[in-house]
């Protein structure tokens, strides 16, 4: 979607809005943790006694995570190429969405995050740039990133830094997937290994969606762009896609989405299109479906129910909603509380155990926590934790 | 400074003094100015609800100023090249300067801002990693950049965005020292115009402090680096001290620092270094010194007073303490307030005279207002306001 598209969508501009209201003024501060009353306060928060605390870090760096804020401090970082389903709207327009996600973190999981809406530019640019501020904070998120740009903007700054990078819409999503799909075949009775798993979608979720699922034991996985599914014959693929194509459709399956469904157990929607009824209906018995799109799912939750024995979306109005505030806030909890340089794949597994444990009889109904239940940040936290 | 003076200048760390005390875990946080406490808050401040707060501002950019943190948020951006008088740290150890930074704009004039601590490269590379985080912000302060750096960053920064960009050390200072000269001229009787004026320092304050010295009307300004009066003549200067030679020194000076000071009627010190006494038994009568430098001062001031009628030094132990959070927080938010593209010379002026007024009745101990005397910010932002 092109900003052009926002403007067919556009609703009016009201300002009596709750939704316009609720974001008069922004919806974050800055506050001082310490109190600044008199001279002598002054002395110690900054000059002259700052300067001890300075030359202190400057001799021994690894005290900057115990006398600066950089230890629980996370920067949202956008460019605003691929925000939520508006697609590319720049990073201003991005700010209202990353200051809603500093507010999520600092509720759900403790963190100080901070928006950073950049210009956009070529992969090299935005390292570079992200890079550079990086030692301001102890872990970067990165947000709404298009495809396939963000794969090598987070593999690159991994590589160079040695704070956490996490791009939330891949492993957040994947994350909680697992999560999901581990009760969902609890509930039908089947084990992760025997699921025929189809993802519709390659982007940024898709292929991270993917890779964690194969990495939990999910042997038969096939995905789907909005050409059909993917394979090594296609000639269309970009390197992203080559790479799924090369570690995927074990059976060596050609044609659309609706081929790739016949007989499938599970199917995880992280596309924005549509899934018509008919195609649902090939879909082995008990199957499970997410459809994760949102607003709109990729096929509505009751057309579903027919087809399928549970049912997730991202909707907060159905049962079973698949939300990534399960996890990004705990996630950063806990490379932060442990120092962690990185999120491995070790601890994306156990965020995901982490918040299916949670719910301890999973039903048709409840295969994850709901956003507001107490201790899902904690514990997403202690599995990462104990990871690192 | 280099950071090896660091090491020779360090004290023992002592996790039980009440600075490191102060610093534990940071001294800033981040909050939600909204409530978050159920489903119905969720869809408000994240979504589905922030999406038509994005697609408004896509469509309409100035919406960000009303619906969003920017307009209250300042970046403190440094590379810690030049960090207080300790020099080259780097920006993991300039972080606690920039964190009392923010606490200070938070305290007195209500503005967010956050630390932005950058690893240091040329100016072009940190000119545009700058601009690129930009949009996060409504201002720009830079902090602690090292000489002559800092002069091209500022310029080509201001030159690209549409947002304040003020290098405090710069302009914070000069304007501060202005208000206080515009006291001490009163203390002694003195017209502004009629002044001769000794500035010692050409970096990153000296510069400022004699361009806006100059705009304010005095006409005869001596300039001077570690190697003397700074003239045409000499080969060694830099291009910001060859801007200088070419417009100061109208009477031709050569030679060093107690030669300009023969019959000067103030001193200006911003350089770090010290002055000797018989140097500045050569001014003239009623003469006005401002010590500057930081934590020590160019001439303790009980020896200055032997030489001068008014005395002022950066600390605030003594009387008169110029202090550049009298100036900095009421500059920044009146430009936020009045959504000014950039902080114009005659801002400065006006900050300076509203600073200045605020001593209805100045006396040799009492040329600027104590940092904690109320109203400065409120005054130095409508002073800005006024101007926009």
């Amino acid at each position: 979607m092109t900003a052009n598209a926002v403007t067919s969508a556009y609703p009016l501009f009201d300002p009596t809005d709750p939704v316009f209201r609720a974001h008069e003024g922004g919806k974050f501060g800055v506050h001082a943790t310490q109190p600044l009353r008199d001279r002598a306060d002054l002395a110690l928060l900054y000059t002259p006694g700052v300067a001890d605390v300075s030359r202190a870090i400057a001799l021994d760096p690894t005290l900057a995570a115990r006398y600066t804020a950089r230890a629980n401090t996370v920067a949202v970082v956008t460019d605003g190429t691929a925000v939520l389903g508006l697609g590319d709207i720049g990073p201003l327009a991005a700010m209202p969405v990353m200051e809603g996600k500093a507010v999520l973190f600092k509720h759900f999981g403790a963190v100080d995050a901070v928006p950073v809406c950049m210009e956009t530019g070529s992969v090299e640019e935005l390292v570079d740039a992200i890079a550079r501020i990086a030692p301001t904070y102890g872990g970067i998120n990165l947000e709404d990133i298009s495809a396939p740009r963000c794969f090598e903007i987070e593999r690159r700054l991994q590589e160079r830094l040695d704070i956490p990078v996490f791009h939330d819409d891949q492993h957040g999503t994947a994350i909680v997937v697992l999560a999901g799909l581990l009760n969902a075949a609890k509930v039908v009775g089947r084990s992760l290994e025997s699921l025929r798993v189809v993802v519709s979608g390659a982007g940024a979720a898709g292929v991270a969606v993917t890779r964690l699922l194969a990495r939990a034991g999910v042997a038969d996985i096939v995905v789907c762009d909005s050409r059909g599914i993917i394979a090594p014959a296609r000639a269309d693929l970009a390197d992203h896609k080559r790479r799924l194509a090369a570690t995927t459709n074990p059976r060596g399956l050609t044609g659309g989405l609706g081929d790739a469904l016949v007989g499938a157990d599970v199917f995880v929607g992280v596309s924005g299109g549509t899934v018509p009824e008919h195609e649902l209906a090939g879909m082995a018995p008990d199957a499970i479906i997410f459809a994760l799109a949102n607003p709109d799912p990729e096929v509505h939750p009751d057309v579903a129910a027919r087809h399928a024995a549970v049912v997730a979306t991202g909707r907060s109005d159905f049962p079973n909603q698949i939300n990534n505030v399960l996890a990004f806030p705990g996630i950063f909890r806990g490379a932060l509380d442990s120092g962690a340089p990185q999120v491995t794949e070790a601890m994306k597994l156990a965020a995901a155990r982490a918040i299916a444990d949670l719910v301890p009889e999973p039903t048709a109904d409840e295969i994850v926590p709901s956003v507001f239940a107490p201790g899902v940040a904690d514990a997403v936290a202690a599995a990462v934790v104990a990871c690192a």
